[in-house]
């Protein structure tokens, strides 16, 4: 959907991040999940350092912000929930089926984006310190064999469950990113090629690039 | 609430771990929630190796699992909003209020259990290694950074929202342990033991406890 202005939906997002973070952002997984399900949204976007009011929206300083009426949300995993329960899109009816799905957006969110981001720490935002090296080498093996167990479970499926859900949608916007996917085997590089394929996912990808303003001359 | 064999509810847990986890293992924020209920539950104990087919209802071969009738659930992130959804114990009955405490539980295993685990893993995991105290201190800087940043949203406030819910019951047994939350600040050194104060917790622990078996001769 296009973004509209007069949405009740607010994403709030980065105006500007460096190159290597451009369509990583987590406000992605937020518009995504938003495009699944048909609806539109309006974006905040932040320039520069935060006003100290912000941390009293999200804690930790960061995006996602989400609001809807008196709903006002931090934390991608419970805004995806909270779009997915809006209708049977992205959440299966079924109980079973409902709480499966929520077990794998827990799953992305903490058994996996925790050694991802501890990998992508040390590999890259520690990468001029002298122990950068060592630890790169345990957290990547450490992501390999956790990736390792997923690609196990996922083994011929198309989905995680029987059919795409939320939990499908954190996993493949978690372990997506380039460095982490190196890690990967084979059939889960092309689950995440299936996820990204979408139309939803697509739309969302060119919506937060958009947003981003040229870097500074 | 006793454990009770014939319990419609299963909580999967280990038999026994070494002495620096006990009380620390997942299950106990699993017992934890079902005493804040005053559910009964059964319990099964995995010794040794886990068999292939364990990674079929847990994917990363760790615990808890959790089984009710048709219910199959691993995440204890997942089980504990299955628990809380049963009734207004751990989750409130407004929306708002409801959606509230499920960001809280997923900024406990996203946004805080992340740099905890990369911190103790750094610093006790790999202790043997020469990298082991430069990640230590990168990392743990970065959790203290984000434990002060929870205790600035907390203030002088007794829980996260304006009631103990689920939120807390997770935010609570992920920075209890010593390691982590000798960085944290006075006040959330105070929330954690309001937590672990509440008998439904001290109840849990117990159990768990209970459950190991003694160290090999």
């Amino acid at each position: 959907m296009p973004i509209d202005p007069k949405s009740p939906i607010e994403v709030t997002a980065f105006g500007w991040v460096p190159d290597f973070a451009r369509g990583q952002v987590r406000d992605l997984r937020v518009r995504w999940a938003l495009e699944e399900l048909g609806l539109n949204y309006r974006t905040r976007l932040l320039m520069g350092e935060r006003p100290a009011s912000y941390y009293r929206e999200q804690p930790w300083g960061q995006v996602p912000v989400y609001k809807e009426g008196a709903v006002e949300l931090f934390e991608c995993g419970a805004i995806a929930l909270h779009i997915a329960e809006k209708n049977e899109t992205l959440l299966p009816a079924d109980e079973l089926g409902r709480k499966r799905a929520i077990a794998w957006l827990f799953a992305a969110l903490n058994s996996i984006d925790g050694p991802a981001m501890a990998y992508v720490s040390a590999a890259f935002f520690h990468v001029d310190q002298p122990w950068s090296a060592g630890a790169s080498a345990a957290f990547g093996e450490h992501l390999t064999q956790r990736l390792a167990r997923l690609g196990d479970w996922l083994g011929n499926k198309e989905w995680l469950e029987d059919r795409f859900n939320v939990g499908d949608l954190m996993m493949v916007a978690t372990i997506r990113g380039s460095d982490i996917l190196k890690h990967a085997p084979d059939n889960l590089v092309a689950y995440v090629r299936r996820g990204e394929a979408r139309p939803a996912f697509q739309r969302a990808l060119a919506a937060q690039l958009a947003d981003f303003a040229p870097d500074p001359a």
